[in-house]
């Protein structure tokens, strides 16, 4: 039998073991692949930005005390000075009572202070512009380093690289950008029942689900997945794989083989690893239990459940979190609060993870034996029962954690 | 000037000539890299789910009626009957009176209707084994097909495969996924003003921020970037790109030259693409005034402002959902509802939308004008102000729109 531990006393031993001692390192990708990657180093601008006075509409830069008081009726008349063109450099000062026309994101030149919109000025052809709206100092200006000076760090390091932050990149000349290296997560089966996907299962055969399963939480959490394939329930061969893996790879994930009958290999391989150090086997989780980590010089080499929905969840809940730590990045866990549309009783003495599918703001649960994958495709997210409370009540307010 | 239209009006039009026009097709892709894409048809399952009964513990198959008052203290003695290995298919079916073991996924074998968990159960070595907790019917069993029926459609069309629905078609035996294609987004720049983002700018130049900006928002859409790169404010030259750029790509994105200046052709060259029809130029929006759009056979070619700020607006409201709608999947938009820290005015006969930062249940506006592409990245989404709305009060609930 496993002597189980609680889902809090692993996460603090996960912590312990494997906060900040492992890291995949850093690699520049070029700005256009950086989008949904997180920053590795502060970024300064090279630059001023803007590096000059900028307008923000089409029209015309004046001295705003030279338009106090104007109206339609009373326009103020400016003398036309010439048009600053797009890209344009400027090279002379406004004079008082003049005006000169600038474009949208052209530089407004010394002197002026504030940008007349188009619309408000009348141009009858006699070398004079007439203003009918008073404008005031800054009015439609962006000024020279409004967003940033040269030298500034205008993003940080540990930034998720959405579309905004691109941008940012790209104003400030960044072609390439220093991101954290995604961390390659070796993923074994084990099982002299699993085949592969494309093989139809005869008599007690079952498809391999779990490689594609963790893979694709791999790569929704940030890594790379890389499959190993089905290992039979042979140790000489499950370890010389192991073994490998867990050289070549940034984390092992072993599905199946973690219980303690015995078939189950796992914990003996993992502990045959030279320098590896066994931290628990076994967790007081429902579904999950059958879960080992074993720590191989600051790598994880877990053990996961061969039930698909068990590996899923515990994936989700001590292994996602450090992939994404990994890779620089924070936890991203998103939880509504719903209403429970029935009572879920539990009392197993374990902590109980329950699929439920969100309709508004009622959150049904949708029970499933742990082998059920499908579940999970026809739930939004799930509900976790401590260890020590015997179930929720049907309308009591859960938090469910989305998939 | 433009004639603007409301933002209303403007998802009406391209609803009434976008929606469900194009689509850029579907396509195979390995099921290793299927994860984000959207189903492009109905999966049916090729066998039973589970394709036998199945336990789901270690331990002994029993006729349940056999274990009832049972108890540590008077246990039922049950005919030990051997064990089904993993993956056997079982021959022989349970008698009354005994028990067979089984491992968890194993084969249930034909009479048994219960499986009795290792821990409550005795072997002393006598060819029996001593049963001391009694089961249910059914328990701890998978029965077979309980999971679909061969034939039974398991997922439909538009699901968004997240690593459940992965899991669930590689139980179903699908080594390959048939998704939407990702539809290829043209993005042309457009400006004299415009440099290089590797090259410094001096004077009045500045860099290609919207190239990047636009082909990450792609990417986070689900689309993949075509990036034509600057084309200067020639006429010819930006005809001819574009209309190659409409012909090879399912969507066409021209940032700049969009408003009314003597400068600004994207209207010109939009109309002038043989079978093009010009829909909208100028939306009552701020920012995001200098907006056009042109149906061009069934596909969009968008001229966007050229204010990186205003560009990323538009492409959030109005390329995003489109882009979303041609790849198949439902629109994503994510809110939370939260408490203004100061009060927003905005008059200006305009829907306006306000960046905003969240610091737990306030947001507070992030103030810029609209060529800042920074202030994107010191926020964590944005607030919409109806156009006949004259602001809104501090402490005020309002939606954000998350980024």
């Amino acid at each position: 039998m496993l002597n189980v531990i609680g889902s809090e006393e692993a996460k603090k031993m996960l912590a312990e073991h494997f906060s900040g001692r492992f890291s995949p390192g850093t690699e520049k990708v070029s700005l256009m692949d950086a989008t949904g990657r997180i920053l590795a180093e502060d970024v300064v601008s090279d630059c001023d930005l803007p590096a000059f006075d900028r307008s923000t509409v089409d029209g015309y830069a004046v001295r705003a005390s030279d338009t106090f008081g104007c109206s339609e009726s009373l326009p103020a008349m400016l003398r036309f000075a010439g048009s600053v063109m797009m890209g344009e450099s400027v090279s002379f000062s406004l004079e008082k009572d003049s005006c000169v026309y600038v474009p949208t994101g052209g530089e407004v030149p010394p002197g002026a202070d504030c940008m007349i919109m188009l619309e408000y000025v009348q141009d009858y052809g006699d070398g004079f512009r007439y203003i009918e709206k008073s404008g005031a100092p800054g009015e439609n200006i962006i000024k020279k380093r409004d967003e940033a000076s040269c030298g500034d760090i205008v993003i940080r390091k540990g930034a998720l690289l959405t579309a905004g932050y691109i941008g940012s990149l790209a104003s400030m000349g960044c072609a390439e950008a220093e991101v954290y290296r995604r961390p390659v997560i070796g993923i074994i089966s084990t099982g002299d029942e699993l085949i592969p996907i494309t093989e139809k299962p005869e008599g007690a055969m079952i498809r391999d689900v779990n490689t594609y399963t963790l893979a694709s939480e791999v790569i929704q959490a940030g890594g790379i997945p890389r499959a190993y394939g089905i290992i039979r329930d042979d140790r000489d061969l499950l370890f010389e794989t192991a073994a490998a893996a867990a050289e070549e790879c940034d984390m092992l994930l072993i599905s199946g083989g973690s219980s303690v009958g015995e078939k189950d290999s796992t914990a003996d391989v993992l502990r045959r690893i030279s320098g590896s150090e066994l931290l628990f086997h076994g967790l007081a989780l429902k579904p999950g239990k059958p879960t080992i980590c074993a720590d191989y010089d600051g790598k994880a080499l877990f053990g996961l459940p061969g039930h698909p929905l068990a590996s899923y969840f515990v994936f989700d809940r001590f292994v996602r979190p450090l992939i994404r730590e990994m890779s620089g990045s924070g936890d991203d866990v998103l939880t509504v609060t719903a209403s429970l549309s029935s009572a879920v009783p539990s009392n197993h003495g374990r902590e109980e993870m329950i699929p439920v599918a969100l309709e508004g703001d009622t959150a049904r649960p949708v029970y499933s034996k742990s082998g059920y994958i499908t579940a999970l495709a026809r739930s939004d997210g799930y509900i976790i029962i401590p260890r020590d409370c015997e179930g929720r009540l049907r309308g009591e307010t859960v938090e469910v954690i989305l998939f």
